[in-house]
Order: C-alpha cells, then structure tokens, then sequence
C-alpha cells in the first residue's frame, strides 16, 4: 500500500465525490464531502452506525470489528463500516439512509387529495353458517352463499385467497370482513378491520409512499426513501444499459425497487398501526421506465428510437406477482404511458390538476432528466418530454449535489456580496438544482456571465481555476468540507442545456396548440424540484415564459396527489384512462422547429 | 454393528416389504422383496443404476463409490446406491422410476375423447406493424389494433405475457400467433404454431397426463408416472397427517407433485416434438384430497368430520400460481368437488360416461381406496362416497402388491389346482386387487372358505402358519423370491370389509333413487383396478350385485377422458359444472341404513 496515493470516492445516493489517500477510511472520504455519518463511537467500530455499502472498487480486509458487526451474508453483499474500510482503489458506495446523520429531503408533501372517496375495493361483513355433517358445504359456497344473502354477486376467489381461506374462516370463528373488488375477493380480514391502500410515486430518484384509509380517502401516513435503483446507474438511459449489459440485471432493478417498497409499506403500517393484510389496493406512478422496471417490463426498446412502451395502457396487476406484499388478492394499478418518455406520472400530475379535464388554457410541467410537458385549449391536450439532463438534480455540476442537508437552496447576490441559504442551516457542502438556478440567475442579473452565459472576469468573485473562469459562492472559511464551493463555465452551460430543452418543449407545444403567452392562463409546476426553484430565477434564465407571478402555481409532489385520487375513486381512475387517451403526442427529436427555437433559447 | 440384527425395509412406491440382515444391502432388500432395480455392474457401485432415496431411518455413511456417484445435494436428500447401503435400522426407501428394471402398470389408456372441439384457447395469427418515430404506439397497443383489425376485442395481457412480449415480438419479426383465451393473450408463439392442452388425472397411487391438440381434440401423447406423494402417505388420510405434522408438509407434497408433472409435461412434449410454451391450457382431475394438494389448498378440514372441501366450484388457476409450467398465460381448470370425499375426478368420470346428462338409469363407479359411486334416475343423481379402504391397492394384505410386474392378477382354482397369471408373466412376487379378488372368489366357489370368510381347515393348500389357516397361491419353488404367496383369514377379511363398503354404498343409493336391481340399466366400472378386475368374481363375492354380464361397462380411466374432453370443450366444461351441481350428495356415515346394510354385506 502505497499511503500517498489518492482515490476517488463517490459517495451514492448523495450524488457527493471525495478524494481521500490510500490510508484514509470511508468514514474521511464522507466527511472530506461534507456527509455527515453516523458516529456514536467516534470511528472505533463499535457502534455499527456507519455501515456502508460497497457497489464497485476494492477495499482492505474487513477488520475484527466488521467481522463482529456484520453477518457473512452482509460482508459477502459489500458491507462494511466506513470507519474501519479503507480504499485499495477508486470506490463507489452506497450508504444506506439509516446510516446518515441527517435525513434527505424527501418529496412526500403535495396537495391532499379532495375527491369523493368512490374505492373500487369495498368491504362487506358476514357471519357465515359453520359447517355440520348435515350440511357440509364447501368454504368457498358457504361464503358466496353469505354474499349473496347480504345482497352480492357470487364471488371469484383469486388464489391467494383460496390458500388461506379455511385458516381465517376457523380462526376467526365464521366471521370476516371481506375486501371485495368488482366480484373479486381480495382480502379476508378480522371483522370491521380498516381497508387500506397505498400510493406510490417512483421517481428516478426518490420514492413517495402514502398509506390511505379507502372509505375515507384520508391519508394516515407517508414516508418517503431514496430510490434504491440509483445505484445501478444515476438516470433511466443508465439504468436501462445496466438491463443491457448484466443478465439478471432487469431482475435486480426490480427486486431491489419492490424490496424497498415492501420495506415502506412495513413503516407505513407500523406508523398506522396497520397490518399489510389490510392493504387492499395499490396505485403506482413513476415515468414510463420506472413504470416498466417496477412491473417487471422490459426496457431495452425504451432506450432507442422510436422509445416504444412495452404497454401503454391501464394495468391491473397482482401485487404478489410483482412481488409486493399486500393483502393476498391485492391489485396494483397503474395508470397509463402516453409515450416512452411521457409516463403514468405524469397523467397521474395531469390528473391532480385538472389538466386532463379542463377547458381552460394550460401548461403544466414537471421538471427531472426528463422534462414533461402538458399544454390544453379547448379541451384538448398536447404532450412531450424534453431532455433536460440531471443538471436540476445536481449532476454534471461541479459541486452539485441532490437536495440534502448542507445543499445551497438560494442564492442572492446584492452589491456583489453573495448571500446562501442551505437545507437545513447547515454549513454549505454543494449546491443543489434550485441553488444553481439561483446562482445563475443572480450572476446574470448582477453582470457577472453575459447573454452568452460568458463569465466576466473583471467582476467580483470571478477567478481562474484550472485554467478556466469560476465564479466563488462560498468560500472555504465558511464551507463544511473547508473547500470553496464555486460555480464553473461547464455548469452554467449545463443549465444554459437544460433551460433551453424544458423551453424549446414549452414553445413547441404552445405553437402546436396555437397558444400565445398570453392566452395561458396558468403555468403549473410539478414535482420535488418545481417546488423549491424561485420562479423569478426560472423567467429570468429564460426556463420558463416572462408571464405575470400569479399565474404560476408550484404543486408540489402532484403525480403523488394524483395517485392518492385514483386510489381511492374509480371515477378518478376512469377519467386518467380517459384522459390519456386523448392526449395529443408531440415527439420533438423529430420536430420541423426543434434545432432552430433550441439554438435560440440557449442564450439567456 | 451387529451382522445378525434383522431390519424391515419397506419398498415404496411399489408397496413391497422385506426383511434383511444388518451387513446386507438395500439391493439385497429389493432382490428378497421380488423387485428388480437397474443393475449393470452387479453392485459393485460404477453403473448409479440402482440409485434409491431414503425416507426414513438410518444406513452406513456413504461409501467412496457414493461419494463419487452422488452430488452433496443428492446425499443431502437421501439418494444412495441401493448396491453399497446397508440398514442400521428399519428402512423407508422410494425407488424412483428410472431404477426399476421393469416398469410398473401405469394407467393411461381409457375411452378416446369423441367430442367436438370447441376449446377455450383459440389460435390468431398477426401480423404487426413495426414501431417508428412517427408511429411509437407502444407494444401492446400495436398488438390491440392489430387484433381488433382481425376482428377480435382489444385483449387483456397478463403479467407473465407482458414480461416477454417486447423480446418475441422483436425476434419473431412483428408476426405472431396468440393462444386467445376469452379476451385474454395467453400465449404468444411463432405463427402456425399448433395449440396444445394437457389432461391429468391424479390419482393418489398414480398419475395419468395426456397432451392433446387443441384444435382437432386429437392426444398426441400420454404417459403416467406414480405419484411422489406416495413417499409421504399411502392413501389421502396419511397425507392429510404429513401435513399436520410438518409445517412445511402441504408446500412439500405440492411442490413433489408439480416437480413430478412438469417432468411429464416435458416428457410429452418431447415425444410430441412440442414446447411447453405451446401448452396454453390444462384441465387437472384428482380425488378433493389430490384436487386441493395439487392447488395448493388447505386440507387439514378434509381430515375431519364434517369433511368439508375448502372449495368445491370449478377453478381457473394460471398454472405458474401452482407451478406449473406451461405457457407464460396458461389456465389449469378444475371441475368442481361435489364433496370432500367425491372430488373433481368422479365428475370427471361421470361426464365422460354421461351419468351427469343421462336420462336413464346407471349406476357408475371408481374403486379405490374410496370408492366413489353414482346412481342416476330420470335425469337425477345421487352419489356418495365408500371407504373400502387400500386392500385393492395390494395394502395391507400379506403378499399383496401394486399392479406392477410379477404381481398375480388372475387366478383360478380348477379341481383344487391353483391356475395363476402374472403381470408381464413373470415369475410371481406378489398378488395385486385383482388377483386378491379372484383368490377370494375361487376359494369361495371351491369351498376354501365358507360364507363368513373362514378357511376350511381340511381343504387342499390350507395349512397352519404363525398359529393362524392360510391358503397357498404359490409355492416357493415357482415364485420370484423363493417364499411362498399365500392368503390369510386376515387377507379375506380385508376382502370382505372392502367390498361390503362398496355394496352398501350402491345399496344405498339405489335405495334413495328408488331403483331396484332390475331397473339398472348398466353398471360402469371405472378407474385402473376396475378395468382389470373379472366381474364374475366381484359378483360372486358380493361386491357388485348379480346382473346380467351384459350389462357391465369397463371403462378403463375414464376420468382422464372426462379430463380431456373438458380440455378442448368448453361446453363439455359447462356441462361438468352444470351436472355436478345437480349432484345430490348422500353422506353414508349418517345414514340410518348404513350399520344394518354394511353388517349383512360382509358375508359372502
């Protein structure tokens, strides 16, 4: 072992690198980032709160103390406790949320859901007729004799419900509650047991859970987690080639993603003080290829041209068979893809805001590596994706990082001094998608890049770094990792290529629908980034059209609302299906006006 | 080890017993038993021929030539070489089928199907528009439009269909041919690929699968094979033990059962030039005890009064919910249950003799270890179940046997000379249920024993032995293990209990149709033993009542016909349904006739 030589540490989920010597361990390469880790012991080994996930590189034998943390299983699956593990290359990690000293930012808030709860699962109580020698029915007559006593259809019982049937008719002395969907029996339950659902939102990076009472609609709890499948590639074209490139790699993805969502529905049910049995339904959203890899769908045609959708419409799929566990006759729903890349999240966020259903003039828009865009006039709707890359997420930015605590959020700059607002107050470790939008807005409004996106360098704060011009946000007195956090030519050029993208999409549609800026009467922003950026940032970079302030609305998680809705009313699920189908698909790669008006929104 | 001490080793599933001594083999133990296993290098361990499992009890560690015969797994599961394991106690051995230097009867021919097909799976070639830029429908949605063109409503896709469709769409070239069940796509092969269904009756002791075509009805194979859970329990009331007494014992037995059919699955489909992937749908008969074992379902309420099925309305399974595995949508079908101890395969059976549709008046059978019986009369049914117990299985009778080579099938008894016919004509091992229920009969007509059952001491062949009269069939000098076949008063009583069972339970019926003998029009006789048994001896003993001859019908496993017309008829699936509700189901063991009849029926 060479002790001075250097590695690149990439620290996953955060989005955060360091680079730390050969005698450093993980737990330095985590602070040398500004990630603070779980220490109870100070870096003994004898807490086990900073155990962390190897995904790729190699590192030194595991220590006594690892070998008494972690199983063989653990050890074998790349575990390790970053204070005892030190790099004999670069590494990639994974560490697990329970494992970070400060909690990520999850999307799990947005607009609760207002609908006439109308739950396609209903519950029915019976007291059923025990069975004697004189009269030895079967399981299965004496219940569908007790349903249609109580004034119901015979039922179908799926075979889940079939395998644990006699059980819970014995046990619970020939009484139930049953779950009834459209004639189906989904689950049987002690009597008066609550029915339960749950809402999902997959985003390429995190996941929003919500667990809702059916008759009520009221949401008893949510939680949200990262989405485990970050560490198999950072957006959908990577993790579409990890599917390409490892056998079983499909499989991994969603396994990994259901696992994690089994985990949440546990949390959910604890924090309700529910059982999973009770869960009855589930509605999912997330773009189309998480749509895909989550029911277990193929994804390769989604990762070239023509981007065709395995499926498109509606399904409703049992979730044991995509390894879910709810109640044993339980369906997921998912709604429908209008296109590869314009997915059942964003019919779901359609969906929430009346997009789908109005008469008015609209844009509404969702921002992530994929941008989607909806505009409607007449009751009509035209939709498309622009590729805005992960620029917003913090990726491709020199000290970008996603919303987590220590993230720049905001930044001003007045009389050439900067001021910084971070997540949680803490002090700055990276800048985050609505602190770069900021700080690009600000630098432009104050002079220091020019229409080009050009930095100055006679301004204040500008200085050369690597040969190049970069403008200095925080210097390392007040930095968490004691480096300077700065903004660089080639970041603000990745916002110049994502503000272009999302704006060429917006214009495109809006000529397509024959829109003047105008005629919109709201300009609705979705999801997690839509809900932090400062709006005035997004007119002034050119994101968005220069449209009078309150006609922006920032909706928070709406694919989240928008699930919770279809969850609990089948009105609701039948007005997305509608919805979507009239959807007007615009693909601009093959757009007459793409190249010219993309070139153009470029500048600022 | 003590080289004198004497252990039992008891030879399943040919259900043969022997006794050998501590430094003997297990071949030693099968060679005293009559049973040939595979043996090329006359035990000397190199040829694996005479591999064997074992059940229960204790043998010597495995020898070197195991160690290099056997994989870890395969010891670890009990496999040994039958030629190098020496007991170190009582022994329980299964002897898989491929060991067996003879194979054993299996029952597989029955009445041709003479339906016309009208299956539930029907063929539609596609042709596919292929995805571009301008046209990025997505898969699914090509595949609707296209069927919709060819007439047919949009198609429901389930999950299993989903997973692969993108892949053999691509590789097939936007051609297909669906397997179109209802609405439903449950297969998707390459165009012109011919349909296929699989029939299969599982009997407790044996199993019978047939693949037949769908669109014409023709079998173009069969094969039968034991059934594995004979490892676990002769007869249903010790399976229902196995899995009381073993937490995973009902997961066990179903898994050993679909491994076995899924061997024959691929069997047949070999012998058909076929895939898997092109059987698009099952129809599965079996005893309610077999019918739940093989779903899935709980049996433990089977086990004890009142006996109540956990189902008895037809199913529709997908076969990858129990494991089997056929194409990737495929249905197994099972017909209803009438009760728990007249299952899916006595409609089966009386759908394929037409005792569900009859206006006549018919009495019809399957004997085994219950023995299921109908009486129709003026389009009405009765029908009960009889426990006459395994004596006709070759249980628990002295030398009694399987229908397997070597077993006595025929004998006559003609001026005091015992006349036997074996099984493949080979030297005799032991007597199977037909061979027992001529022995009886002779001995009957020739005065060998009286009305009560009792051997004649003066008789010749009746001699002492263990303190108790016995009958010799076979001497030593002419049987395959150099011990002499014999029949006990014990042997005779077991004859006499279980042809009063099945008698009374005629008599009954009859009595509650209100049908004397004369009004009979035929009397049906199905399943394996009843093919092979010789009606004069089931009516001199009193087990059938004295019609005249013509009036019998040997149907041979009618079951499995009934199975296969059910799989390409959708109408013969309705008229199971439809007949089996009709069924009125009498309970023999409180019916105030039963004690009186059974009592007066136990004499010759």
């Amino acid at each position: 072992m060479n002790p001075s030589k250097i590695y690149r540490i990439d620290l996953e989920p955060i989005g955060r690198r360091a680079e730390i010597a050969a005698d450093e361990t993980l737990l330095d390469a985590a602070r040398a980032a500004g990630v603070e880790l779980v220490t109870l012991c100070g870096g003994e080994g004898w807490c086990y709160g900073c155990v962390v996930q190897v995904l790729t590189g190699n590192l030194n034998p595991p220590t006594a103390a690892e070998r008494e943390a972690l199983s063989d299983q653990e050890l074998a699956a790349g575990f390790r406790l970053a204070c005892q593990a030190r790099p004999l290359s670069d590494i990639k990690l994974n560490i697990p949320p329970e494992s970070l000293a400060a909690q990520q930012r999850l999307q799990v808030e947005g607009q609760e859901t207002t609908v006439r709860p109308d739950p396609l699962v209903v519950p029915v109580d019976l007291n059923i007729a025990e069975p004697t020698l004189d009269d030895p029915r079967s399981d299965t007559t004496r219940v569908a004799h007790a349903l249609i006593a109580a004034g119901h259809a015979p039922p179908v019982f799926p075979h889940a419900i079939l395998t644990g049937l006699a059980g819970r008719l014995r046990t619970q002395h020939w009484t139930a509650r049953l779950g009834l969907r459209g004639g189906e029996v989904v689950a049987v339950l002690p009597a008066a047991t609550p029915l339960l659902g749950l809402a999902v939102d997959i985003g390429t990076t995190k996941l929003a859970a919500y667990l809702v009472e059916l008759e009520t609609g009221r949401t008893v709890a949510k939680t949200g987690a990262m989405n485990p499948q970050i560490a198999y590639g950072e957006d959908v074209v990577s993790r579409i080639s990890y599917t390409l490139e490892h056998t079983d790699g499909r499989t991994t993805l969603q396994a990994r993603l259901v696992d994690t969502l089994n985990h949440l529905v546990a949390a959910l049910c604890e924090e309700a003080g529910a059982s999973r049995g009770q869960v009855c339904e589930a509605v999912v959203v997330g773009n189309t290829v998480m749509h895909h890899l989550f029911a277990g769908l193929p994804v390769a045609q989604l990762g070239r041209a023509p981007y065709v959708p395995a499926v498109s419409e509606p399904l409703d799929l049992r979730a044991r068979d995509v390894g879910l566990e709810l109640a044993p006759g339980a369906y997921v729903h998912l709604p429908p893809n209008i296109a590869g890349y314009v997915g059942a999240d964003h019919v779901a966020m359609a969906l929430a805001t009346e997009v789908l259903e109005t008469d008015r003039t609209l844009v509404a828009l969702d921002i992530g590596t994929n941008t989607e865009v909806s505009v409607t006039r007449g009751g009509r709707i035209w939709s498309c994706s622009c590729a805005s890359g992960p620029a917003f997420e913090g990726a491709h930015i020199r000290d970008g990082m996603r919303a987590a605590p220590g993230a720049i959020e905001r930044v001003q700059i007045i009389d050439g001094r900067v001021h910084l607002k971070t997540i949680g107050n803490q002090p700055p470790v990276g800048i985050c998608g609505s602190g770069i939008l900021d700080a690009v807005s600000e630098m432009l409004r104050s002079g220091i890049i020019d229409r080009r996106g050009a930095l100055q360098a006679e301004m204040p704060g500008v200085s050369m770094g690597d040969g190049l011009l970069l403008f200095t946000l925080a210097t390392p007195a007040v930095t968490a990792h004691e480096r300077p956090i700065v903004v660089t030519r080639k970041d603000i050029n990745e916002i110049q290529l994502a503000k272009a993208a999302i704006r060429t999409g917006v214009e495109i549609l809006l000529a397509e629908a024959g829109v003047s800026h105008d005629e919109i009467e709201a300009f609705i922003v979705a999801g997690a980034f839509g809900a932090y950026i400062d709006v005035v940032s997004a007119i002034r970079t050119g994101m968005f059209p220069n449209l009078p302030m309150e006609r922006f609305q920032q909706v928070g998680n709406a694919a989240g609302a928008g699930a919770r809705q279809m969850l609990v009313s089948a009105e609701r699920r039948a007005a997305a299906a509608a919805g979507a189908r009239r959807v007007q698909y615009v693909e601009l790669t093959v757009h007459p006006q793409f190249t010219q008006r993309y070139m153009k929104a470029l500048y600022f």
